[in-house]
């Protein structure tokens, strides 16, 4: 084993943090120091917090980590900056401005964005969530502004994942069906004491009835950043309301003042209970495991496709005959890819 | 070639919705049509158009379209569709209630979201716009809500990109240069008849003349999105002011009632002109194509990889070692991974 993450395993919060950034770097041999934390992880929980910006996301986490910390409980901390051109920097800005709010060094703050990371960041995430796993955290958190399908993938990767929903009209929670329902295992109507939040509340808790009545509605919440959801439409349905299907709660907060946020915590506990009970957390691993298999398969193969590119000394004689049109770019990627293709099909 | 290849390049509408149709859902086949597509092309000039949610993009799109259109010219819209699950459907929607103010056949409209897009939503783009182009439209645009990278991506595929920003207070102007002052050909303030225009263009000059002043800046517009742009520091860049370089003006807009539309297009057919005269168009051609086959290699490789994974009967064996922790994920990836490092290492 490496002297880095010995000194992970060993609790300190340094080594942690130069783990975490050759995971982003994707420094030489990280590959093989994301390999030896593997079998040191399944200990933690990992909580997804996503909503629309302005919810109250980064105040309500730093909520949830400063009550674990008064229970006793280790926290860890990934926020994903959206790195949108619209909204980039002012997001991750404020949000250190926040985070220093809780200090304490038990609560690992970390902030990702596509920009500062080399790579993908849903595999920098899945690896970054394995150090803090490994090194004994027992709450990690992934915060998200759920801007992009890719968010919403990261996000996916939690055990629970729960939604912030702030009180408003009904058109916005309209705007939710898009996509963000169906992640959903626990909703949070955060800033609960403003106007409109008990209409909210009504409308979400319509909206979660008709989910579980649609014929596509599976046992658990977020098959929808599932790869093979549709298979699992042949799974027992019939029994609702038993030990097999989970409701998404609809829980409300003031996560300025900390009101709400104990319950909040305690109805997290809940869901990870039901997908110990249920059996549930066992299938969702084994889907995680499976997911992250091929994507890094699909970043390998990229990577691959790079090496063999600067082998041949670029893709300027493919593009001379391009322009000439004397070929076309899917003629010269199935010359390109013909080696592989034999390769795999031998 | 195919009948129905023959049929979109004798202008028959139908024959063109057909071929993206194909495009979007990757019909069996449609890699072909594309090929047969490409010496067709290069004769449209390709605008993309970008800018935050609100900025008025849809408006001064359709007003673009009927401003070509009465000047005689054929037009194509490709609008992207953010898909983002908080604001998903209802822009779309808003969208197809605008663009039948265009009663015009010969304004081609369509809507691309990655979630009805099978693949990438960068290659079902770039696919449609050569359909568009072999077509015979004229002048093809691109309008994208820049809500991430992805999009910034695509816009950036454009031969000029012009980005949209509402009148507002210097905050906003800041947030842009997180990734969007980057990309822009060309700055709109549209809706100029409101407070704040003024101060807001003149923070975009002051702001597009730092970035000229600033070392990294390149000869055109949005190498951002290029993936090497790094390696062109090398280019000549002392001739400030010369044909060499373009300095991206500010243009106002009152998109709702027409106003500055035709000095809009005036100033984007210069910008035209001098990637012509500059041999920067040449230059930006052959950079996109090869963006474009590192992309359908990456995509082709990703289909090799799931269909071996199909052959070899899913990975449910290699999720079951790893659970047991006898390895990992990423040794498996290593595993699985070797035949095609084999293959193109040869």
């Amino acid at each position: 084993m490496s002297d880095l993450i010995e000194e992970l395993l060993a609790g300190k919060h340094r080594a942690l943090a130069r783990v975490i950034s050759k995971i982003e770097d994707r420094s030489p041999g990280y590959r093989e120091l994301v390999s030896q934390l593997h079998e040191h992880t399944g200990n933690a929980t990992v909580v997804g917090i996503t909503g629309s910006p302005g919810a109250g996301k980064s105040t309500l986490v730093d909520k949830m980590a400063e009550t674990y910390r008064e229970r006793g409980e280790t926290v860890g901390v990934i926020a994903i900056d959206p790195s949108s051109p619209f909204s980039g920097g002012a997001v991750l800005g404020d949000r250190i401005r926040m985070a220093s709010n809780v200090g304490d060094m038990d609560v690992f703050f970390r902030s990702m964005s596509a920009r500062g990371t080399l790579g993908g960041l849903s595999t920098a995430t899945t690896d970054a969530v394995k150090a803090l796993d490994a090194f004994g955290k027992d709450r990690i958190i992934i915060e998200t502004v759920g801007a992009g399908q890719n968010e919403v993938d990261i996000v996916g990767t939690a055990d629970t994942v729960a939604v912030l929903v702030p009180p408003s009209s009904g058109d916005d929670v309209q705007m939710l069906k898009a996509g963000i329902l169906e992640i959903g295992d626990v909703f949070v109507v955060n800033k609960a004491d403003l106007d409109g939040a008990d209409r909210t509340v009504q409308e979400l808790k319509e909206m979660v009835h008709m989910r579980d009545a649609s014929p596509l509605a599976g046992t658990a919440g977020h098959h929808g950043v599932e790869t093979d959801a549709v298979g699992e439409e042949d799974e027992d349905e019939t029994d609702d309301g038993d030990d097999d299907t989970w409701t998404p709660p609809i829980v409300e907060t003031v996560a300025k003042t900390g009101e709400g946020v104990e319950p909040f915590l305690d109805t997290l506990a809940d869901h990870r209970a039901w997908l110990e009970t249920s059996g549930e957390l066992t299938e969702q691993r084994r889907d995680r495991y499976e997911e992250e298999i091929r994507r890094l398969l699909r970043e390998g193969a990229g990577e691959l496709i790079r090496e063999e590119i600067e082998r041949q000394g670029g893709l300027d004689r493919y593009v001379d005959t391009i322009v000439a049109k004397e070929t076309d770019p899917y003629a010269v990627t199935e010359e390109l890819l013909a080696p592989l293709r034999e390769s795999v099909r031998e």
